[in-house]
């Protein structure tokens, strides 16, 4: 049947992240019809969400609404914005479900859903520590912060009040390693001579990480420099050691010194989990409906082009892809998976528009072919690593002043819109010349987890104001 | 008995608005010890409150945390500051109680706590109608109105949509004025053209009154001119209404057209309560142990030196405080009330701290005398109403453009930092050359009708997820 001069090919995209943005700006001028779904009505710069949740930064400064940066695009007519979200997809009827029911056909289907926390099994224990992957999880994490300190200082109780003043990580990946270096700013600069009956520098921050470096993806030369960093800024950097339990009292590890093996437990009331990441549930939904294979972390594993085996109408990007990178010579991919980092998905994003649009004119799809241009990770105030794929030269590696000033003027290069970047550049000179994080403001009511506080003696001469 | 040399007066701040941070200020080098309890983190620029609301400001830009702006007189050794909930006061015990059963005595109290929304007596409308106190309320009322015209998009059914696209604020006084003035705005410049099934320009602001006029507490041309703006700005301005319901359906009021009285519902799922304000409830607890006089509005009526007639050492100020201005021939008041504004609350917390020290050195206290500097209130972009007392010159009123550059410029001016007054300018231009609301991002799940949002009764702490 030929196509009526009406009916352009409908394209929903699922997903407004890196990947999403990317497939729906290469799609916009081309004749199809776009649905773009996502369950926030924003698109969030996640590389800096830390400092959202660190009150570095307020939640506009590193989002922006998805109807004002593809307002372009929806002028032009063939560009649809639902906020929704999908409930299920239907490979085998082509379509989508929404939350009120609503179901949307396609005839082609970018899946750029991205990952969610992983606790390995153990749900319960996001209760006690939230993981950050979007603004509501960091104005969680802001809250607990903040309101840590502000329990400490109301507790009498020794034990509970040095509870309050542990931060525990997990997790030592480039987030967990830009959180507790923050957090141990936060104590020791920005929270200084604040209170009367504590002291912020006393607070503790330890780092856990089950392998036996920092920075894992990192070389092991600088992974040993960001460690070096982490202690200058009087972060406890513990290595070789496997949460065991989460709770209201704290978390239990198995760690060893040399051959002898411990179980250790950290009182604490605050814990943030930068550890476990696993693909959207909505790739269980194509396991069931387009038969797509699922990795360990429930990630989506994709043919070359990005599209599924049998389904070739349904590409899956981003995060929630398990993708290799292919060069010319296929069918010989790199033996390492494509990295969880937001220039991947961009590509993606890229290369299943492009396959979507070669499809419509017959033409062969191509192959993903990843293009590592480096990473970056930054520790606190003026630290950093940076390891840098460079053209002809190869890598190159630095760390320190010199690579946090890369790392930030990098990062505010790729934040969406003139205004954000201005900004976050002011807010960036006045917290670097005052240590002051101008975000640390909490709407909410104050975090209580677990036991309630008891209430503190009276008379106890080490609370009491002055006498 | 002679004070013991080590032995200073014990002052108890409750509050950290514009009254409380004066008195603290004004207290903070004298021998005194001071102890500050608010129930938030933050210092709030409640003037500008609608404008995170309406998503033009972030919450950063109008709040500062407390220990960052008392960071100094932290430092000098005589201010404890507490965030904690004032359950009671026992003004017969000389004691405040805290939400965790702790027991603060003073020697000296200031009663700062504000006032929060009055619904008349109905309590269950504030789960449809929102009123703006805190930085919670105004993530609310932006998730509100943000995803409002996100389910008009979805929405298939007719009146459901007209539903969703319409918005009524109830009571016109600057709150509301400013509200409905900023949401006509942004559905006929700021959203135009971002959607494909709706046109945001369509959408209905109702402003309901009570009162036969606008801005009632300003001369009645200047409210004339308020009221020809709004016109212009397409809000369907309905005075001489007396709301009588507001449901999940919408808001059903009495009115008349000449001497025809009439009933009218307006179907909607987006209200702002603007009307009503009560004092905080620990006037009812000053009226328990103190004998303390309310008047109909909760509001503690205090004698000319701002403390209770029983209880000199226990003072009264800001919103919380009914009182009367008085020239320097006491007994003799003005007839009206001082206004809920913050110069007033600015001026009592100033005159409180100083009648503190004034009785420690058995010094007769002074009276309380107001004095008005005029009042300004915006409409939208580029209109607003400014009546300026003069000295000598006496009144100078003027409306339109320059009216609003002379507020925008007032407001930035009475922000609290350096950073705020640039990133608001910033943003203010961004917004006047783009008409974008940059802050136009919600971190929750779009409000969807039904369960309640808000927790129902105005005295529970703000406990609901942050936007």
């Amino acid at each position: 049947m030929k196509p009526r001069p009406n009916h352009k090919p409908k394209v929903i995209i699922i997903g407004c992240g890196f990947g999403g943005l990317e497939a729906v700006k290469a799609l916009s001028r081309a004749a199809v019809d776009i649905t773009l779904i996502d369950r926030t009505n924003h698109h969030l710069f996640q590389p800096l969400l830390y400092q959202v949740a660190t009150a570095g930064l307020s939640a506009p400064a590193i989002s922006a609404p998805i109807r004002h940066i593809l307002r372009r695009e929806i002028k032009r007519g063939n560009l649809t914005v639902l906020q929704a979200e999908v409930t299920a997809i239907d490979a085998a009827d082509k379509s989508v479900v929404l939350d009120d029911g609503e179901r949307l056909d396609y005839d082609h289907l970018i899946v750029a859903a991205g990952a969610t926390h992983s606790y390995f099994g153990h749900d319960e224990w996001a209760t006690h520590a939230p993981g950050l992957k979007t603004l509501a999880d960091a104005f969680d994490i802001r809250a607990r912060v903040i309101g840590a300190f502000e329990h400490a200082e109301r507790c009498a109780n020794p034990d509970e009040r040095a509870a309050w003043m542990s931060f525990v990580v997990v997790g030592a990946g480039p987030t967990g390693v830009e959180m507790a270096g923050t957090l141990a700013e936060i104590a020791q600069h920005t929270l200084a001579q604040q209170f009367r009956r504590i002291d912020s520098k006393l607070a503790r921050v330890v780092l856990l990480e089950g392998s036996d470096r920092v920075l894992g993806t990192f070389v092991p030369a600088l992974s040993q420099r960001a460690r070096e960093q982490l202690k200058r800024l009087k972060v406890d950097v513990r290595t070789g050691c496997k949460v065991t339990t989460i709770d209201e009292t704290g978390v239990t590890y198995d760690g060893h010194e040399g051959d002898v093996q411990f179980s250790n437990h950290l009182p604490t009331r605050t814990v943030v989990w930068a550890a476990g990441v696993a693909g959207s549930p909505l790739g269980r939904s194509l396991a069931a409906t387009a038969h797509a294979e699922l990795d360990r972390a429930g990630r989506v594993v994709v043919q070359p082009d990005l599209s599924l085996l049998d389904h070739p109408e349904v590409y899956v990007i981003g995060d929630l892809a398990a993708a290799r990178s292919y060069g010319p010579d296929l069918p010989k991919a790199d033996p390492k998976p494509v990295p969880g980092v937001s220039p991947a998905a961009k590509q993606m994003g890229r290369l299943a528009a492009a396959n979507i649009l070669r499809r419509l004119k017959h033409e062969p799809t191509e192959a993903f072919r990843y293009r590592d241009y480096g990473s970056l990770a930054t520790i606190g105030r003026r630290a950093a690593v940076v390891d840098l794929a460079v053209p002809v030269f190869g890598a190159l590696r630095f760390s320190g002043f010199f690579a946090w000033l890369f790392w930030l003027f990098a990062h505010i290069w790729f934040l969406i819109g003139f205004r954000n970047r201005l900004v976050v550049l002011i807010d960036w000179a006045w917290a670097y010349m005052t240590f002051e994080r101008h975000a640390r403001v909490v709407a909410e009511a104050p975090h209580r987890p677990g036991p309630p506080l008891t209430p503190p003696l009276q008379d106890a001469p080490d609370t009491q104001p002055l006498a």
